[in-house]
């Protein structure tokens, strides 16, 4: 049985969605940012980092296999179940290219912007511009993707997928007002994320934790 | 043959001194970011996000292998000659895990600390004061886990210690007067640096690209 640690933030949502895509039974431990959770003893032996998602995953007769970093419990969980990575060759490479592009870029980028445009009531006006224009390059560069590519990494769904959307998803709400004239250019982008959010998996993922 | 397209950036150097730990035979093309040369037609078809690195690995009567974001191309080359990244168990994914830290997280975030501290002529007091703090917080992470392990995933040197190596080495360089603080507290994180730094493969990788 797999235990998931996270909390209602994209980077929490991508483990959720995936556990919900395998179809796997697991459990939600809430991490409560709002009072500080990432920072106890407990939460800290299983993420020295502090930072959700985290998974535990338990079965009888082995050693638990603990997991921080989501892209890393995401292909932990792909490898295991066969499934949304392919196994060998250019397709497996460019997963990893879409996941490590997300996880190194998109999604610390859109993070700061959140920050410095949205919930820092102090303003400094250098770092907003230069979060804004960050994230309309990549938010180019993934709508160029999707334009020849039914997803990130190609013809099929995966993990670049999974951690990807939630991310995407916040740049056209919590961010809508900074970037609405990026994301008025982008159709491709706006369908690949119709697309995924049809998902029953997806939907079932974006509403764990239930807090 | 792999055709590596680098530059003199810690994100280039983890890939030539991966392709010096395999001992493998490749060709550098620089990609000039001065000149804006990431920028190129040529080079954007390759790396779609316009950044480097990326590889072109192309094997007599096969189609060329191509990849960008230094996280897939360490992942690649560790899988294609089995070494440094276990192929099964807890051992895997705890590499994969500070993979993910470094790529998500440590380079990230020097990297915004290295433009408002050092690169940018005008100054956002906010944004310095962010990102030196979680400077000072990664690095405090990382010296606790080499408190109690030899390099970052445990017992063995990893694709995780290749790409945190010049990161890090910037942090005491190019970032040490805003880190001084920081970095005078961490006696592991040094320990780990002169332990990898003292490999033959580490000094070579990085006085690649020669220019």
């Amino acid at each position: 049985m797999i235990n998931l640690y996270t909390w209602a933030t994209p980077n929490g949502r991508k483990i959720s969605i995936m556990l919900e895509e395998l179809g796997l039974d697991y459990e939600v431990s809430p991490v409560d940012l709002g009072k500080l959770a990432q920072y106890s003893p407990e939460f800290g032996a299983i993420s020295p980092n502090n930072k959700i998602p985290a998974i535990v995953d338990t079965e009888p007769g082995k050693d638990p296999v603990v997991i921080f970093e989501s892209g890393a419990i995401l292909t932990y969980l792909a490898e295991k179940h066969g499934q949304f990575l392919a196994s060998s060759g250019q397709a497996r490479y460019t997963t990893f290219e879409w996941l490590q592009w997300q996880t190194s870029a998109l999604g610390p980028m859109l993070g700061q912007l959140g920050f410095f445009a949205v919930r820092s009531q102090e303003k400094a006006p250098l770092a907003i511009a230069r979060f804004t224009e960050e994230a309309d390059r990549l938010l180019n560069v993934m709508d160029k993707q999707l334009q020849t590519n039914t997803y990130l990494a190609g013809s099929e769904y995966s993990i670049a997928d999974i951690a990807s959307y939630a991310w995407t998803l916040a740049a056209t709400g919590y961010l809508k007002e900074v970037l609405k004239d990026s994301l008025a250019t982008k159709p491709a982008l706006h369908r690949w994320l119709q697309t995924v959010g049809e998902r029953p998996a997806v939907q079932r993922g974006m509403a764990i934790p239930q807090i």
